[in-house]
């Protein structure tokens, strides 16, 4: 699509300084944009590329205008602004709706006209999938699951019985929602199943990235709540609770009944055990363990640096000491307490 | 399924204190239930809620009895009990078998009457399956897989060639079975692929939770022995052996060619590198790093503790100090015993 | 297939000491091999089981040769030797072409006769398939992906629309290549989506593990060169280019816009921040955190040991204090100097 950057301004609430008419095809890089591009300044570490770009225009806070030599789209918070242009530029809706000839879907289902199913999906008996929700191939929609308005499951998605979507839900390919919890008893020397019977609900607006696994509840259900963003490859376990607005970052797992707060920014990598409670507005950076609940809002960091292999060999081994070391430093100071008089 | 209290003493093996033909339809959590529902007690951090409970019958231990204002089903070990009762109160049995028309199955299989093959599987030559196995839809099964009597494969499995169930093995969506381990030769600089020749055993009762991955062993087979139980997103790489009863929480990987002993218990975000040996009865709590040989019973830990990211800065960089600290302490030391002496 | 030692020897330019006619059909280990077997040794671990073995012919280097008491196939690189003779053993290569007639297949792509296209699979308008490259069953193929030749895509895997793999590119099951970057913009309390416009470029040579996922580039392509190796669970984000001949174990994440250099080796459960570059001929090992960029060639670590959990219990704790320890060590040793002096 092509379009002119007063219709971009007027459409992210901006102004522009040079050419109002100039048309906007792409978006870009400021390094290698070229005429029809669109790029953007966030980050200052860039303001070099942002003299020399060949973008026909740039998106920029008030600031870092008067530095732009090509035509400049000016508005508060630059970020978000190019994401609503590039998705303006970018997005097609599907416009099939129907069901592939090659899905299998339950005669018992109320299925919106307005939605599309794919092919080799299979959707189960009883299953509610409400207007302008996408099924893309290959996914599997268990009973009486529940699907809300312009929902979009890409590809090969598990989409287990009971669970419920809201609206204007996204789920990337290979994401498994409503697998049994890991609940085992203890029972004579062997482990037995605990039968898994709660659901999983997830609210409006949520993002759900590749190979991510979102467990059902024990007993009640495991609950992600409206505007909450999951990355690739995380665990969120049964009972869990993600509370409004959390990002968080791939190949994170967080263990059973545990929550989550509101406003939280967990980076990738980091393990939360379970039975914790995380509050509102708390950022754990990439790579921490979390094996207490954090009772106040902040940043939260754990982790050890990397060393050249024979320097960490030596600190590594010393870690087993440490509690020692802690006490032979006391017992310095009161030797040299006493010996001062 | 409505079931008397009693008929579940009975099948549990426990006894009634108060009315046994109260009438039990659903399990539900002490704070949330109702007439009709079971709860147990095992935390005694809700005694609190046993005495609120709204439940019809609650299963506890004897000890706690006394405290139980509703009717108590009491029993020696009230989680296993629970279990039991769920999975006889929840347990659909699928009443389907055969093939359905969107799955391809060939020819040369031996399947048995009782099974069930969903809608878009592929299940290839030589493939066995026993009595009473369900293979939901999407399933890949390759050429000469074994699979006994009483599995269910849930939703989108790929499970490769030559690999082999035994009973009762129960597979969550996304699993991925004999996929080939990660082989690579060096030769003249570029890595040649090491064909993955071993296959993939895995024992009766295992559970395998979704997006796992067990990769087949490069020349013998990787082997997970009976009643050993995974989470999701797990790695188990070629050549492992998981023993018997273990039990491994999600995001956890084990590296090639490592022996897990029996009746180990390993965490979460667990990392065990490769050729090592961790013998029976090891507890390894979440987010520990395992890169030697675990001789002796008992429970391991590593880890560092969260902080806030500011105190953090200031001890993480001290890390890289540890050896040095800890030689001017000793250093230290002597100086003030030979001023003593 | 059954081929003689001479023909093996020939194929991977070594000699052999011993019958050169003895027959060979399979691989096995020193320990379990039987007649018709070939072994190989690398590690003199197992010098003790080259003396027992019961092997046909062991591949090993000069030096081990005087104590192989069976047929010696001896080469400069056992290894690599070993590989390409268990891949000429045991490569069965599919005669099948054509698309199964459950495929979807678009009447508008270029697919090379020689091509199969398996069961339950998807492929999108303008897709182009090269000569000798399979699709096993269950694969998605998004629009104007373009694969190169002999590639194999065994099962259930889903490539995202406009993603690139050259030629030879191997990918097990249940991968995910091309889904969303994980791109989110903070607009007036809740976060809106930055659309990924960049695709997935693949090299030449790649091999790609279970499950592992691959995000498209947000503006620009994620790019993966050629004769990279990755293993299971690996999360590679929007924007990573991994050099030339790298390879990475399983369950490692690298995050957004990070550049790893050539002919790396990277353990598994590696976490790799953003933005970051690490340099040609780096060695990270297992479980290691990278929070800064690496600009010196060279092997690397981090990570703490694991313990007896009372013992850790002690010593975690005490890594609060590592900064306050470390001044207090510095504050003794200037009291010590004053009072020397």
């Amino acid at each position: 699509m092509q379009l002119s950057l007063k219709k971009l301004a007027e459409y992210v609430g901006g102004y522009i300084i040079g050419d109002e008419n100039c048309l906007i095809e792409h978006v870009a890089t400021l390094k290698n944009a070229s005429t029809g591009d669109i790029s953007f300044l966030t980050n200052l570490k860039y303001k070099n590329e942002l003299q020399a770009t060949q973008a026909s225009a740039v998106i920029l806070s008030e600031k870092h205008a008067s530095e732009c030599l090509t035509n400049a789209l000016v508005v508060a918070n630059p970020h978000p602004a190019y994401a609503k242009i590039a998705t303006l530029l970018y997005t097609e809706k599907t416009e099939k709706s129907g069901v592939h000839s090659m899905a299998v879907v339950d005669p018992t289902c109320q299925i919106d006209d307005s939605v599309w199913i794919g092919a080799h999906c299979v959707v189960e008996a009883g299953v509610v999938i409400q207007a302008g929700s996408v099924i893309g191939p290959g996914c599997y929609i268990g009973k009486d699951v529940f699907i809300g308005e312009n929902c979009e499951l890409t590809v090969n998605i598990s989409l287990m019985h009971d669970c419920r979507l809201a609206d204007r839900v996204l789920i990337h390919p290979g994401v498994v929602i409503g697998a049994d919890g890991f609940g085992q008893a203890y029972d004579n020397d062997k482990w037995i199943k605990v039968p898994q019977v709660g659901a999983v609900q997830i609210g409006n607006d949520v993002e759900i990235g590749a190979n991510t696994t979102v467990d059902r509840g024990t007993i009640e259900d495991t609950i992600i709540e409206d505007g909450v963003k999951l990355d690739n490859l995380i665990q969120i376990a049964h009972n869990v609770r993600i509370g409004k607005n959390t990002v968080m970052a791939a190949s994170t797992a967080v263990a059973g009944s545990t929550t989550v707060g509101e406003n939280c920014a967990i980076g990738g990598c980091v393990g939360i055990a379970g039975h914790l409670t995380i509050v509102d507005n708390v950022t754990i950076t990439g790579r921490s363990t979390v094996l207490q609940s954090v009772k106040v809002p902040g940043v939260y960091s754990s982790s050890t640096p990397l060393e050249p292999n024979k320097f960490w060999h030596k600190n590594h081994i010393r870690f087993k000491q440490l509690d020692d070391m802690a006490k032979r430093i006391k017992a310095l100071e009161k030797e040299l307490e006493k010996s001062r008089g």
